[in-house]
């Protein structure tokens, strides 16, 4: 099985992500907890926060033992016939207090199965940036990191990786994309395994590396009350994004995982309300997020 | 058609709704959208919000004229050959400033369409009650005007509609109810047009009546900055619940209705954090619900 070998790998990538983190923020500390699924194997939630910088992160390691597959993933494979499955991945995302920080998420997962006689495997993950504010220079340094990574496994990856994730991290309800994009694949295994391996290992170390120096670049800079609001505000559609349309929250919370685990990416504080008009700010964010996708 | 006779009756429930509910805060000031939907009708969308009380309501009023029923709804009927629809509803919900008063929401709606040769009709409807302070004996006062409102109508209304409403009204990734119910009704149309009619009207009647009393009772008693914590805790269920499963929130946004009306029911301020221990008052407000139940 080589979800043994991927466990100690995802397992690390869990660790080295926290202590980046924590890093971020002094004065953060972090709860773990850990929980074991009902049809075997179990995880390990990791939630940071601190009083100056991180508002909340959550760093969340599993990997399931399943017998029977969801629809969801059963459809796009057709696949018959399966016994068991694995399913081993780590989740990341920051919420940070300053307003001109963005927030970012990671995701990481290796899917492990016996289809009758035959072992079946792929990687999937992606991460992606959903600033309050951000100029255009930081919006390309973030872009420019993913393509840099693709660019250094296959001159195609990054073309149609950063398009999946613009098509995944769009809110039609609202017709507006989530942020500024970064990258998205699925049933990685066309490729080695180490070279998938090391794709997916080098999107997490990617990930975590852009987004702190970006992070460390804002987390001091003055806000207004109005610049907090609006963050607030605009964190209303990341909940919306999570619970209507993210289909690892929905096949999570649908197939009995831990729920407090699932949720732990919402936001800390949340508004509906426009307590001021963000008319300008909307305009200029909207306008970094369509630029992104040219 | 019946919609005509609807369209001027439930503009009215809006109307007087509107009225007592700026009667609760005397600061209170009302903001009003009209609209227009694609395939024809439109709706009136009415936020209200004070200083004082009200932090956020919506009363919202549509009539839309329609071609093609949505699947969910075909499913239940049966209905082919479905020509044209009306669906006409006034939906509320009041999201106070005070903790120790309770969040409430009400919905009423007609269905008229022409199948084949046939007009076929329906009413829906029920309000709940969603506390995040409660004792027994205001819980008790809410169900009792549910029941009492009921028994005017049919002996057996009651326990059928109340037992559709906690059904309804229930979060299975908390395997929480969403507070301490009331009724729920669909597909009412087994009794004269004008009973019916005037029973949906009396469930918008009892509802502000009994809004209104507990409402006045609760608006102005002392609250702590934990308590005030709490009630933006308790309300990221109430999101949860409308963003997962509220057949209404979902269907209006994936057939393209209003986001802004459709959604003008979040809650203004909402906290996923646990920014106090709520052990004590969480106990005590999921006893309620449960005593609610039996």
């Amino acid at each position: 099985m080589k979800t043994k070998d991927i466990y100690k790998s995802f397992s690390k990538v869990q660790q080295i992500i926290i202590d980046e983190i924590q890093q971020l923020d002094s004065s953060s500390k972090k709860n773990i907890t850990k929980w074991k699924h009902g049809q075997g194997g179990g995880g390990i939630s990791c939630e940071i926060s601190g009083n100056r910088n991180i508002e909340k992160a959550a760093v969340n390691f599993s990997s399931i033992i399943g017998e029977k597959l969801p629809s969801s993933a059963l459809e796009k494979t057709g696949m018959k016939g399966l016994k068991k499955f694995n399913a081993t991945g780590v989740s990341v995302i920051v919420h940070p207090w300053n307003p001109k920080a963005p927030c970012a998420h990671l995701n990481i997962r290796f899917f492990e199965a016996v289809v009758g006689k035959k072992t079946i495997w792929w990687f999937g993950g992606g991460f992606d940036l959903t600033p309050y504010f951000i100029s255009k220079s930081d919006m390309l340094f973030w872009k420019n990191s993913a393509e840099t990574l693709c660019n250094k496994y296959n001159k195609g990856f990054y073309k149609k990786y950063n398009n999946n994730c613009n098509k995944y991290f769009f809110l039609p309800h609202r017709n507006e994309p989530r942020g500024v994009g970064g990258i998205f694949f699925d049933q990685l295994n066309n490729l080695d395994y180490d070279v998938c391996k090391s794709f997916t290992l080098d999107c997490a170390a990617t990930f975590i590396q852009s987004y702190s120096k970006l992070f460390n670049k804002k987390k001091n800079l003055k806000y207004t009350k109005k610049e907090r609001a609006f963050q607030l505000y605009r964190r209303g559609r990341y909940v919306e994004f999570n619970l209507l349309y993210d289909r690892g929250t929905l096949f999570g919370l649908q197939s009995g995982g831990r729920t407090e685990s699932i949720l732990m990416s919402m936001p800390p504080k949340v508004s509906w309300s426009k307590d001021y008009d963000f008319e300008v700010y909307e305009k200029k964010l909207l306008k970094m997020f369509a630029l992104a996708r040219q």
